[in-house]
């Protein structure tokens, strides 16, 4: 599959395809994977809602990419009506209907909360001076720039990321952080495989990630297409691969970030902050400046997300729960600042995170490494 | 289901069926719970093993009393061709074999070790005094002991666990240790089933646990079945419950137990111990004496079990990682004795368990309560 531009990765999560004529965005259907290996065509907002709300597309950086890309598709449609009508008057209910729509796909998303942030910024820009048509190009090109920009950093969190790994040992991850999540190589598992590909000698665990099982279905394939030798484990053996002293670090991403440091991630990741802790490995979390949201104090004021019942209590159409058993699934859970030893963004590591260190990264835009 | 004797449970996991003449052991099939409720007749030994080596009969309580009655099966066919025939010359080869073959069956199980020299002991008693049949009767009465014993200890256990649980509040379990894994009404789920039919107003957790899926398969119907108040979740999602503050206590059983008070126990537990010692919540274990083995000195002595790699690749025959993916699949892990409020067994409360504390209370035939 060939991305837009120079973009390539044969397991990239999200694509545009075409012109400003006949575009759309491509997608691998992630829910299928890996038994079945298809892509799909998504050629308005409605479809691309329906592919996120069942985990066809899924990832925080590809969801927030796809809508960028959404977005520019429903402008690009609405602006050919009327091609040459004044920006404003014509794409602006258009525009608005389909950020409301696009955003409410994943609410506590902060990754699609800043891309979709950043598509109404060159709306603004721009409102007034283009035709229809020609406003719905510009915010195509400032969609496939969120798309290159992210595949740049995730590249830069990886180098980032694998400097910090040691030379050789266990790594335990948890998830799915890679190219199918993002716009690039990934964050956590990019930083793995580059850690890996500049010779560091690494054993990598990955636990199944119930409910959605991301481990077995697409981190174990994503790494040893890598070529990084992975160990497939359910996720109530990261305990005991710990105390056997099997893992010497622990690299996760990131749904969520808050001003303090504590972060949201797919659940299970709370209990490998804490069992790392218990054996003295450093936790290490990789996630784009995205992730963070410094307008959310800590922890306690991310939203709680609920995955449907069902999906523990039927495996691929076999039931193993009774149809009215109560079920706790939350997507994320929350690990406090204080369990993590370092974050690791595009912009530097920070290490033992707080407020202030956090702010002062947030506020750099020189790309120079805060240690 | 009517169990031998006085014995009856409906969800029971072995009993005894027919006399001296016709009988067969009967199991319900664990491994196809809950959509198929199936018993079967084991008529042999080999269709016995082969019924441990599929989970068809699981949990050291349960398999232990099946492979008791095993012992005795053989016996009295061997014994109805020579009745006459003194019971050292006919029945030493057949009890030997019979002997190897069950031990193989789950040779770290502390249980089935326990049961099978219960069975020597009862052979050496009488060997030399009584024809084959008629010792193969008293083995027979010798399983049917061991059977009842494991049906009231566990009675004493529940009622031993009960008194240390919250009046109110939630209670996390994981695997499955109740009325099917024993000959009574289990020991961690007993022990909750008890307090919640004492008037404690409990909220129970379970873990699914993968990979067998024994806590959405088998405890939460049980529980359910005994009106306690059961919400299941991923096993990852469980530090999450404890972070929430929804947990007040963690109470699990044991596969088997060092002289030092390590504990081996269903994959997940350890993890659940590291995560209540980070939250300050009590964190106790349910076990016969019987699951205890004081020739094992400590956790590390207790030999590594792995089950099938398959287990983590494919569920009920949807294929969800690459069939070649390297899989590690310990079937327990080991608990250290520090991270340990209290071992419950039918003899009493050992706190902080020590070796000096489990050697006073494994001496003690008295039954009187230990703390």
């Amino acid at each position: 599959m060939t991305m837009h531009g120079e973009i390539t990765d044969r397991l990239a999560g999200v694509a545009w395809k075409g012109g400003v004529e006949d575009g759309r965005i491509v997608v691998i259907d992630q829910s299928r994977l890996p038994a079945v290996v298809e892509t799909r065509e998504l050629r308005d907002v409605d479809s691309l809602v329906a592919a996120i709300n069942i985990d066809v597309v899924r990832g925080g950086p590809a969801i927030a990419i796809a809508c960028a890309y959404g977005l520019a598709l429903h402008c690009l449609q609405q602006g050919r009506k009327a091609p040459l009508g004044r920006g404003s008057d014509t794409l602006e209910p258009a525009f608005e209907w389909a950020m409301g729509r696009l955003l409410s796909a994943r609410p506590a998303s902060a990754n699609l909360a800043h891309a979709l942030r950043r598509m109404r910024e060159c709306y603004d820009r721009h409102v007034g001076k283009l035709t229809a048509l020609e406003m719905a190009a510009r915010l195509l090109m400032e969609a496939k720039r969120i798309h290159r920009e992210d595949h740049e950093l995730c590249a830069r969190i990886a180098d980032n990321g694998a400097a910090l790994l040691p030379d050789a040992g266990g790594v335990l991850t948890h998830g799915n952080t890679g190219s199918l999540a993002t716009g690039g190589v990934g964050t956590a598992i990019g930083a793995i495989v580059a850690a890996v590909r500049a010779g560091k000698r690494l054993q990598v665990y990955v636990g199944e990630t119930r409910p959605q099982l991301l481990g077995s279905r697409l981190t174990a394939p994503e790494l040893v297409h890598a070529g990084v030798a992975v160990t497939l484990c359910a996720d109530a053996a990261v305990g005991e691969l710990l105390r056997r002293n099997q893992v010497q670090g622990v690299m996760v991403g990131a749904v969520h970030i808050a001003a303090n440091g504590d972060v949201a991630n797919t659940i299970g990741t709370y209990a490998l902050a804490v069992l790392a802790k218990h054996h003295g490995v450093p936790f290490y979390v990789a996630a784009a400046h995205s992730a963070f949201d410094l307008a959310v104090a800590d922890g306690g004021a991310i939203p709680f997300e609920e995955r449907p019942a069902d999906e523990l209590r039927r495996i691929h159409g076999a039931q193993f729960a009774a149809a009215d058993v109560p079920v706790a699934n939350p997507s994320f859970d929350i690990t406090p600042a204080e369990l993590i030893t370092a974050i690791i963004t595009e912009r530097g590591v920070i290490s033992k995170p707080t407020a202030a260190r956090i702010a002062k990264l947030m506020g750099s835009d020189s790309g120079e490494p805060v240690f």
